[in-house]
């Protein structure tokens, strides 16, 4: 037996106790007469105690040999700490050392297993398994798994079944390109790898299983952002017999519960908004609700004056900066070169200073009064003390653009909390999206949501009007779920598929399966899925999702720890050609 | 809303409720002034009811006009049956349907959605999604998810996280063959899909994780044998500072969790045997212990007599079979056909019976009288109105032979009780295993696995010999899971991959990084994994594992259904071209 208590457990209620630990030599302190090693395990650190009274001098020699995560064996005394630390939960006691066993000798690593290591992000992802002893990594990759047996203990109370659907399927583009798998046993054909468990779950509901769900690895054979791999894990949901309503009800449970369960916060009724209202504003479909600055349009109370640049634009929009009346004019000037960073791309912004005793005083003095600048305080809310931004141009554009500065100046100003939740459903999305390059539209969503009742036909006459039975679940300004109400009868896909700019012989080639199947008495359906590894960031309040995932990779798709993806071998190109038809080199 | 209930929740104590219900036609019947209709869904089967006195003549009509597995919405009142049926959970009631709508119509389904269906498994297969609608298919999904659940909750419960590893990975050859997937932003480089996670968790043991596991999918791009799939779920675990004792506990706690809680069976403490055991005493390291049936071993009291089959026999050994001393001289004839096919290749059989006067009658009465006969039946613990089965030749052949014997002979006398639960540890297997083919040695576990202490040395002169600290768990004549105590330092692994052959540039080219990682003080560990789509259907009292999993492949490797794997398409096709280098066509 290695052990008999772990690092973490040991209290004063054990002292004069013997006891077993393992653990690896966190670092160990030579005060001559005296000898300290903290040892480490999953569960914390205890403090091992040598010393010239109490210890032989060859069990002194011992310790003093031992280097920095060295993996060792010790019995011993549970004893009382002369000086106790309050600020370790082992901190009252220490282990009087009988014996020590090296379990494994250890190199020195190459970065400090310390909460704040001197490692930079390359060393740490090629040393992923020493990155993963530091506290910060490791209590990440725990809480993501509390976080899934979350997920399963509640969908499970409420009747979804977990159901295990392949990974080596047909081809079903998606939007994003599929990894292909060769398959040795039928030449000349390939599997592809899924984007997400999407006909599958709708096959089973057709199935009649009712409720459905799984964590489930997706993949995307695609140029990586930042931050985003080309495996990532979905909680992937389905129900039938069910309304928009019934899944937001559902899911709004899930969340509510993961909020409670793993943070702590107690949220009543999640706020709710249309895709336009989210655009009009916050100029974003995925806002950040938990601070205010929302859009003001401007157009009535600024244009026909004569300030060109406002009066030539398509729309003029403002909102409120609290508290930023205080910024310099080279604060100000910093934000206006911020804006007009080609990432952002504004051509200018106006400005209006609410100042404490009422009074307005703005960039555009020359074409403005106090008047019209009382009311652009109005339409944008603005107390005094406040900053008021402007930006102008085409519609759509210039929203992104003040969305931009909106998370921008949010950050400076320290509004985005990471331990404050503001969930956010945005319903009613366009069902189609215009592709500028080509004029076709394409599917938001994916090619099975359905159209809002009684818009089928003005896909005929206004397709980028018609709004769809699509929600996504918000959070903090993170889209972190997404679904819809899908189409189940075989004559709406099929006016669907013609609109999305399929032939009847490609929708057949492509989604003949599910077709096929809803043939044989699909049900109303819809559902819902979560990106897992957002999710699980924003609950542990980080930004990066790779400090959630064992191993990630990184930007280039690539394992540099394990060095995958590896050079084709011979005999495997050999058998590649074979199966292209190709003669071999 | 589609529905106030289910179908499978209304009892008399919704009598005179108003309810919606929704579901499937599972049948209609039309007693002309009375129509009845089953409507059901997942959760159960409730009886509509339309009757000329109390449902309007246009209502009738569309009642008439239903098909099997047309999808309708109905509203009505929920009434005392006339006539009950004490057989189903609803057969106190009825709905009195007031208004119908139909969801949407069907064809009429290929097979009939019943519990014991017409339709062969090829349709069944490719219509899966109609198969799922079947209770057996859905109970067996639902029983699955059941089992996973559990999983999960017990582990956490005794603190192993779920950490979810990579996909896309580096190939490792573990005995099978890899699929590998083309990278499309690494070019000519690919990633393999994992067999198992087994470096990964081995890298989480290095990474001070302690207690891992995952439910994860595995692959191989192998020959499929009967009811094997290519890809298929572990339940992959691993622990650090354990010996092989603190394995076994543990996994026994899992398994007598899941039989307590998915069987309502509670077994004390599960029998051990040592490979060496199981292989003399049943002739296969997987024994079903359900039964008795063990082998005797003959030699001493069958062999130096005249008869001269025995005499040059390598191994003489039997069994006696139950009450079989009944079967007629036929059957016994059947019997001797039937070790007698190529699959199972014994050159015959001789037998005693062993009469109910405490007599015995054997095939070789010309050589062994009846004292030798006794002895016989002493040996192999044969009571009156056994019959004894003796098998010769080859000692490992004949074991498998008589193996193979025993399992025909237990089904045929109903031994294999489906409902009955018999856990059994095989500890102490070999090490390695001699490939005949190429007189090499290859790992009978995997490369990691440790030799029993003391025995490293044992591999220079007799590496057959060497016992592994190697344990498989087997339920009722299956193997449900297997593992090892690892090998944890650099030394030990290296003296490992010289006798399975590996250079050293080889295994540092293949698993140089899990030996790099073993620099860092990687700690003592061992782990097991479970097959859970074998252990699914044993736990479920049944033989094919296909049944359990939603969408299964065929002996192919085909998803018939979805048409999976497909011929790859030219743009793809063009990619892996570039990916390959070889000019397009």
């Amino acid at each position: 037996m290695y052990r008999s208590h772990n690092c973490g457990e040991l209290r004063e209620t054990h002292i004069d106790q013997k006891v077993t630990l393992s653990g690896w030599v966190q670092k160990t302190r030579d005060k001559g007469f005296v000898n300290w090693v903290d040892l480490r395990d999953r569960y914390g650190i205890t403090q091992l105690v040598f010393d010239e009274d109490r210890t032989s001098s060859k069990l002194i020699a011992q310790a003093r040999d031992l280097g920095r995560e060295f993996v060792v064996q010790v019995k011993g005394m549970v004893i009382e700490r002369a000086s106790k630390n309050p600020k370790m939960p082992t901190g009252n006691i220490e282990v009087l050392v009988e014996e020590l066993t090296v379990l494994n000798k250890s190199k020195t690593p190459p970065f400090t297993i310390e909460d704040e290591t001197d490692g930079g992000e390359d060393l740490r992802m090629k040393y992923r398994y020493l990155d993963i002893r530091r506290n910060p990594v490791k209590n990440n990759l725990i809480f993501r798994s509390k976080v899934t047996m979350e997920v399963r203990k509640y969908l499970s109370s409420e009747g979804f079944i977990e159901v295990e659907t392949p990974y080596l399927i047909k081809s079903t583009p998606e939007g994003a390109r599929d990894f292909v798998v060769p398959s040795r046993m039928n030449e000349g054909q390939f599997y592809a790898l899924p984007q997400s468990p999407q006909t599958f779950k709708q096959l089973l509901m057709v199935g009649g299983l009712d409720k459905y769900f799984q964590i489930v690895k997706c993949f995307r054979d695609e140029d990586l952002r930042a931050d985003r791999q080309p495996e990532f894990t979905q909680i992937d949901c389905e129900m039938a017999f069910v309304e928009q309503e019934d899944i937001l009800d559902a899911f709004e449970g899930l969340t509510k519960h993961l909020l409670r369960e793993i943070n702590g916060v107690e949220i009543e009724k999640f706020p709710r908004m249309t895709y336009d209202e989210a655009m009009e504003k916050y100029g974003n479909d995925k806002p950040d609700i938990r601070f205010g600055m929302e859009f003001g349009e401007l157009n009535a109370v600024a244009q026909h004056k004569d300030f060109n640049v406002f009066n030539s634009a398509e729309l003029v929009v403002g909102m409120a900066v609290p508290g930023a009346n205080s910024y310099t004019r080279k604060e100000i000037d910093q934000l206006i070169d911020w804006v007009r960073r080609p990432q952002i791309g504004a051509k200018g912004m106006v400005y209006v200073r609410c100042n404490e005793d009422g009074s307005y005083k703005s960039s555009v003095d020359k074409f403005y009064n106090q008047e019209d600048l009382a009311k652009w305080a109005e339409t944008t809310g603005a107390n005094k003390g406040d900053l008021i931004c402007v930006l102008s141009g085409e519609a759509n554009k210039t929203r992104t653009q003040l969305s931009a500065l909106r998370m921008e100046l949010a950050e400076r100003l320290g509004l985005r909390k990471p331990d404050e939740f503001a969930p956010l459903w945005v319903i009613d999305f366009p069902l189609l999206e215009l592709e500028e390059e080509t004029g076709h539209y394409h599917a938001m969503h994916h090619p099975f949501t359905s159209p809002k009742p009684g818009q089928l036909e003005l896909l005929e006459t206004d397709p980028g009007a018609v709004r769809a039975n699509a929600y996504d679940l918000v959070l903090n300004g993170n889209e972190i779920g997404g679904g819809s109400i899908r189409i189940h009868d075989k004559e709406t896909q099929g006016i669907m598929f013609r609109h999305l700019g399929f032939t009847p012989e490609e929708a057949k080639a492509q989604f003949g399966f599910l077709m096929d199947a809803f043939q044989y008495g699909a049900p109303p359906h819809g559902g819902i899925a979560f990106g897992l590894d957002r999710l699980v960031a924003i609950l542990g309040g980080q930004e990066t999702i790779r400090d959630f995932i064992a191993f990630p990779k990184n930007n280039s798709g690539r394992d540099v720890m394990i060095d995958a993806p590896a050079p084709i071998d011979g005999e495997q190109l050999k058998e590649l050609h074979l199966k292209l038809d190709i003669p071999p080199n």
